[in-house]
């Protein structure tokens, strides 16, 4: 465990390439504060591309998964800087010019982000409440798991703000218009079996068993799987389920089988042939762009 | 009520700012004529922006929820121009022009655009058949709850001419390509169980109880919340489901979490930590642009 | 059954224009290689598109649908010009110039194109084991029907290369971001339950009922309804599934409103307000282009 390296995270990565990442301020009940912000962008911007990280799984310590935005922090708890109030032109322009200083950047999207940029699997193991930005984090992960004690609340609404963390790009996308559309409008608390007959997660666990049943499943991911096929498939996953024209998939997925077939797919065809375990070589921080 | 003002709808609105639009011919099953076409369009531009509404729920009078466009009507029931016979580039130069002048629009969608816009929870109760536009134009509303007794179809097949009111962007979105491709094709009427079974509708009700929970549901997405922070989670949901870059979801919500935060944001924290409930005072008629 | 023009494929039109076309090498359980390729796409860019074809039902003689891409094949499996190595903007600057001859081209995705381009309900009857490209190659069928002996496998990851056939674009709109990303991730073989309650096939047949079922279901699709309105809405259910703005479904589906009112709508109205069947002679090879 590197936890010297992060006040708020602990990050752990076994023989096979599963890291797990746990959310580590329980006396606060893992609440977000602009320090865990700060150290959740770096580590998914670092650590989790280094080569021998084949999956992340993102959990809480303690009792709750992340009570949300800390409230109760001193000064201006969203980080956002009053003075500036930007038009739409502004900020735009401010973003494109210095990405990382605008002081208009919601801080839960900036580590969106960067989990959506990561070309691995990243599964969330929600073992308790999830609320706010606590729930929205977990959007831009790709799997959900919950534990039977998991509560889970979009409940921005009650607070005056908008979902954040570019929540209403990935929600609608995980379980339809109309469900997003009702759980931002209630923003209540939804309990396991909502968010399972919802589908927002994907299944549920006893608490004990949730976190070993994500590491398995990110196991099952990437044993005996192609680092760069994983990587590149994650890519082409989010991105043609957004473009307006098949056509689009077929030329990046063309080009993306084009290298793929040059390299690990070679060896994965000879292994196949040969009735053997292939040995992948690629790597996911080489991997060649697509788009 | 306001009858006076439509000759085909009835309009209330209660002290919770939760309105009922009723779709009121009972004796044509509440069939979609020019007449209705216009009051809609016209409603939901002007009344429903009210700020002293919060949320609508849209049902029929009588048996029916909308039996479809009006066929006995005399003379062009589609009122569509025939001699303009377009090509695209002139149809969409004519739009850009003088987008409420021209003869080729669909009226369906003057309607259905007119929904989607105003930046409150619009919650369809389909108290009966919904055939064609009847079905069509829920689509464009937040959410659907049906009675027993509804009967929804997509009948456009049948009579020769295609699915309208721009349903072809909402419907794959709440029920998927797959189900949208069948029901399209099949033109078939779907009875309550089947709508709810293809998740089309959020949840069946008795018929006497419909509008009622209809009513219970928006006034449960309004009282204590935010009308700016419901309006603008509305307008990302449905913007940012759409477009190809999350990157462009954390631009707008970023602008919308700044706004916010500024103005019910600040109330809605303040109530927060302080144990009490929320006095908020934006209004949703003053929202400013994200996109 | 014109089998003589085919190496690869039987193709067969009833007297309704319900064509069923089967891939036709048994012994090797359908496997897909370059010959099938190029069958299946002037197939569907010629054959399937004659007027006397309303639908096509697509299935595999003998036990396998398709048991993917024949790996056993001599030479260049995928059909790829290892010498070409382009960069993405060469690529779609040789795609533009020549989009056939281009070297890089997936060989699934010119069918997965060719199939979606026909605007005509397109049915996969999954009757065995359906693997990569044979599992791909049915996303850009419009429904998925499977025997209970049906096997699917988007298991490109353990093969080193990335799932292709455009499926990307279409996986995650048949059964959602959260569930596409796991089942490519997993490379795992589905049984047909898992394939039905992830809503990747609308429904589950005894082996000897699934053709006639998914014939019947074709012919219930098209016996009565006018070819022009089912392949316009096909092209717009796709289209503006995929498009940002309601505004441009609005645009596309008004001008294919207004072509559809002039033609088959015509009779669809005059014969349902004479209580008659209809009789359409709108031809789908005829269709405008409405975007």
């Amino acid at each position: 465990m590197s936890r010297a390296r992060y006040e708020t995270l602990a990050w752990d990565v076994d023989a096979d390439g599963v890291a797990t990442l746990t959310l580590n301020r329980p006396d606060q009940l893992n609440a977000f504060d602009l320090t865990m912000a700060g150290e959740l962008e770096q580590l998914f911007r670092t650590d989790a591309h280094a080569d021998d990280v084949r999956a992340v799984v993102v959990t809480g310590a303690g009792r709750a998964f992340c009570a949300g935005m800390d409230l109760s922090a001193e000064g201006n708890v969203f980080g956002l800087d009053e003075s500036l109030r930007p038009t739409v032109a502004e900020f735009r322009e401010s973003y494109d010019a210095a990405p990382y200083d605008a002081g208009v950047r919601d801080t839960g999207g900036k580590v969106t982000l960067a989990i959506h940029a990561l070309p691995k699997p990243v599964i969330a193991a929600i073992n308790g409440p999830a609320v706010g930005i606590g729930a929205t984090m977990t959007l831009a992960m790709d799997l959900r798991l919950a534990s039977t004690r998991a509560r889970i609340g979009f409940v921005f609404g009650r607070l005056g703000i908008v979902p954040e963390a570019a929540s209403t790009w990935f929600l609608p996308r995980i379980v339809g218009i109309q469900q997003a559309l009702e759980w931002v409008y209630s923003a209540d608390i939804l309990d396991a079996d909502a968010a399972l007959a919802g589908r927002l997660v994907r299944s549920l666990h006893e608490p004990d068993d949730l976190v070993p049943a994500a590491q398995e499943l990110a196991r099952s991911f990437v044993v005996g799987r192609s680092a760069t096929a994983l990587g590149l498939a994650k890519r082409l996953l989010y991105r043609n389920s957004a473009v307006a024209d098949p056509l689009e998939a077929h030329l990046s997925d063309s080009l993306a089988m084009y290298w793929s077939s040059l390299g690990d797919g070679k060896e994965g065809v000879a292994a196949f042939l040969e009735k053997r375990a292939p040995e992948f070589s690629g790597r996911a921080s080489e991997l060649p762009d697509v788009f």
